[in-house]
């Protein structure tokens, strides 16, 4: 079914809507932009440097603070919410153009927002709370009011702007943000790749001919290139850690409903019974991680969010001394040398730092896995097909193959699917916490996934994630090492380059030349217990002093 | 079916090894028993003082103190585990005849163990733990190395004694526990009635004739009389705080999976999606289930046993000043005098008291119910029938007319009611999250039952303690006041007592005469926000301190 005249008058008035909401000052010249292309092995880096439309006031502002630093002195008056956001608004704006990562742009509500900041901390002598005068970035899916929320979906088009915050939203309201862009997401937001119909291909500013990840693609593009401090993401099956090391951010997917999930845009099925998402920040230090679920969860989400878990947050003391599990691989979806050899690294300097190294024989993540996809195939009424089908929007090719209830060996669901998925989520529980318990753990580091961001639609199933959102445990990503086509060339279970295993079928997108990764970003995940939110952000704090 | 005699056989043996393990001296002459059937409407504690078995130290240690006063003077030596230990099983013994309690009794191995506990602390100088040397009970359905776990099922006669310890057990026991019994249920654990084919019908100590609540029934009955000063129960729908309720004890049922629910014997089918039970305490003090949950999570279950959750015990200062929601009645299931006299009395004194005291407009607890009776019907294997049909053995009345699915108005059951279970529980927790936030409330006020505990099997569905299921809310039991012919008198919604209202379908087994219930214990129940366990607890203590 073709896209009606109808609806793609539709798509053009809101990409022409979004393209004029970038000012004419802001606007990148052809002769940068014609490079700008999905297959361009293109660094946006580069690109960006070729630009003046950043004073170097505004580069030093985005690119050398923590957002806990710049609010430090957005609170001592040292610099106004105004410069601060004009910087970031500038750069995402040269962000979209090169990288497509924004759906929604509202520069103008910003810079109003960060003028009525700054007089209010004159005025009143303090800041408004602990994000002020701060821009922060959000996915897609958050509403904003007076924002659209369309995920992407070209049907989503017919649907009223917000009329409320999500919760979240309002927290970072009341604590002071400065809300200026939100960003891309793939089609259906199941998958980790970064196209959709009505915006296009998000790239990755590292390399715009491989992916952004997703499902938070956006979100990791535009804090991969500084565009943002400090995003929010949400994390069904590794959505905000594949972005995260995609384009080698931090990122953290806490435990579910710590940080409110609650009002954004609906696209799951009312009473969705399975793995739950998580919402939860990128960042680019580790120690912004524990900055913003800090300060969300000491606003008490769930006086707002009747979905927010009422755990408040505790302080936990920081270890000198870690214990740390490390799982390098798992036989039936190795791992690929550039991540190996970060993870090995890793595993290397923190025994030399004093840390406890102890490997683990790691339960077959495969079990994980398959659990979390038995609950992807509950939806009886296929809810994300209708609203594809809503616009006539085809499935692109990566949805398309991903036939979960084939993955399992099985072409129906039933009532005891929902059955089979508790139990097998508490037996794998139970296998990890053996490993838990025999090793006396803080956390666990292991890969994030088997390769760094991969080519457009190859990423395939994210098992290295996904298993964490299974078990709900809490889990991060710390950018580390680049892939090196001089040191990466190790051959993989008789496998020659490019890496690339037929047998499997879970994954069997993926084939990927080291040629076409090199220099992409390396990194390691950070695993905790469920609820052991302030454990892994602690921890994953220590380890990334370690290792960057 | 009727049950064959090799099941006979075994039901003769394990009754007669129970009987025969209550020592000759401490067995009740036949002029008490002959007064114990459970159509008498005798009083358990005039029975007990006919005695001279227990010394008037006993009765003083039985009677006087709090489980935490009794592990202080034991912590100083003032008193021996032995003598602590030696009046508890006596009075348990005593209850075992009087109200038919226990299912598993190991008074030698209790002796023994407390021996062992007054060496350890002369010889260390210090107790074992928090619970050094004081007997605790379990509901049957806990596992204690050595001993059954029936369940009241025939069929579990089959089953091993226990090879390993439940987890709490373990706790307990690392803590300085002495076990000595475990204690009745109803047949199939999911009414609230006392009487299993196996084990027969545990009494209420108040009143013979009554019922001992369910499915914790021993628990209430044994806590009750005095015959433990501490024990551990599980909920579900109500079956620590009806049982509570109606033997005139506090009881609490925490967050699920707060207190470690995991390696109790299994009769649930694996993988319940459902409503989640807890575990929790049965106390005479509101202090003594502070104590208890505090101890217990202070020894970090979640390292133990995987299904708990690492959510640490929160010290949570006094409040001077609570702000209480009260809700007195829903017009669909109206509260019986004796309990709304008790209900308005208690949010009098509390108004007197200096504390806030608001009524809230309860949204309707039918909705609760029908969420949580949804859940219940998703076992498409019918395990529980399963169980009763192994040995033959017939369900009873209160079992047989509990047609779930019929008061639902339907027939079959598809993985859509378990969307629909999840999408009612998040609206039902939103309109409950409205009143927590207009009212700010910190804990509500409200009815744990219709009435007092009634005669036996006609408790019917327990309403008020199911909806807090539904919802995982935290919710404690106070005994305050008892049903007084004298005094509640009032007619309800035209009906004149009996209190019988032919119109409740959920509800139609209650028909209960004042004179019936004269003099039984009255409650309220206290109830408070998922995970805000330490919150209600202090609110019990606070609110019980005024009551009491």
């Amino acid at each position: 079914m073709p896209i009606t005249k109808e609806w793609q008058a539709l798509i053009d008035q809101k990409l022409n809507d979004r393209a004029s909401r970038i000012f004419p000052a802001w606007r990148l010249p052809h002769d940068l932009t014609e490079h700008v292309r999905p297959d361009a092995s293109v660094s946006a880096f580069e690109l960006l440097r070729k630009t003046t439309i950043l004073s170097s006031k505004e580069i030093e502002i985005t690119e050398t603070y923590s957002a806990e630093n710049l609010i430090r002195i957005l609170a001592t008056r040292e610099i106004t919410s105004m410069e601060v956001t004009t910087a970031f608004c500038k750069r995402t704006a040269i962000a979209q153009q090169l990288t497509n990562c924004l759906t929604e742009i509202f520069f103008e509500q910003a810079l109003q927002r960060a003028k009525e900041l700054d007089e209010y901390i004159v005025k009143k002598g303090r800041p408004m709370g602990p994000f002020h005068g701060l821009p922060i970035s959000l996915k897609d899916s958050f509403m904003v009011e007076g924002q659209a929320a369309t995920l992407g979906f070209i049907s989503f088009l017919k649907k009223p702007n917000a009329t409320k915050n999500s919760f979240l939203v309002d927290i970072l309201l009341e604590g002071g943000a400065v809300l200026y862009a939100k960003t891309n997401v793939p089609q259906t937001l199941f998958t980790c790749e970064s196209y959709n119909r009505l915006f296009g291909t998000t790239m990755n500013p590292h390399n715009l001919s491989l992916t952004a990840g997703g499902s938070s693609s956006g979100e990791g593009a535009l804090i991969g290139i500084r565009g943002s401090i400090l995003g929010v993401g949400a994390d069904m099956g590794g959505s905000i850690r594949v972005p995260s090391l995609c384009n080698g951010t931090y990122g953290f997917k806490p435990t579910a409903n710590r940080v409110p999930f609650g009002g954004q845009q609906d696209f799951i099925r009312k009473g969705w019974p399975g793995v739950l998402p998580a919402a939860g920040p990128l960042a680019h230090y580790a120690s912004d991680l524990t900055f913003f679920v800090r300060s969300v969860l000491l606003a008490k989400p769930w006086l707002k969010d009747s979905t927010a878990l009422a755990v408040p947050w505790r302080e936990v003391p920081k270890k000198a001394r870690l214990t740390i599990g490390v799982f390098l691989n798992d036989p039936m979806f190795p791992v690929f040398p550039p991540i190996s050899r970060a993870l090995q690294s890793a595993a290397d300097k923190l025994k030399k730092a004093g840390h406890e190294v102890i490997p683990v024989n790691a339960p077959p993540i495969l079990t994980g896995v398959t659990g979390a996809v038995r609950s992807f195939i509950l939806d009886t009424e296929d809810t994300v097909s209708k609203y594809l089908a809503e616009a006539g929007e085809e499935p692109v090719e990566c949805v398309r193959q991903m036939n979960l209830a084939a993955l399992l060996g099985q072409s129906g669901v039933s009532l005891d699917d929902m059955w089979r998925f508790v139990a097998e989520r508490e037996d794998y529980r139970e296998d990890w916490g053996k490993i838990w318990r025999e090793n006396q753990i803080d956390v666990l580091l292991c890969p994030g996934s088997r390769g760094t961001a991969v080519p457009h639609d190859k990423y395939g199933i994210p098992v290295y994630t996904l298993l964490w959102n299974f078990l709900d445990f809490p889990a991060s990503v710390i950018p580390y090492e680049r892939a090196n086509k001089a040191l990466d060339t190790e051959v993989i279970d008789g496998c020659k380059l490019p890496y690339y295993d037929p047998t499997l079928t879970l994954t069997d997108c993926i084939l990927v030349n080291i040629d076409e990764v090199d220099g992409a970003p390396c990194h390691v995940q950070i695993v905790g217990w469920q609820f052991q939110d302030e454990e892994v952000l602690s921890a994953t704090e220590t380890i990334a002093d370690v290792l960057n």
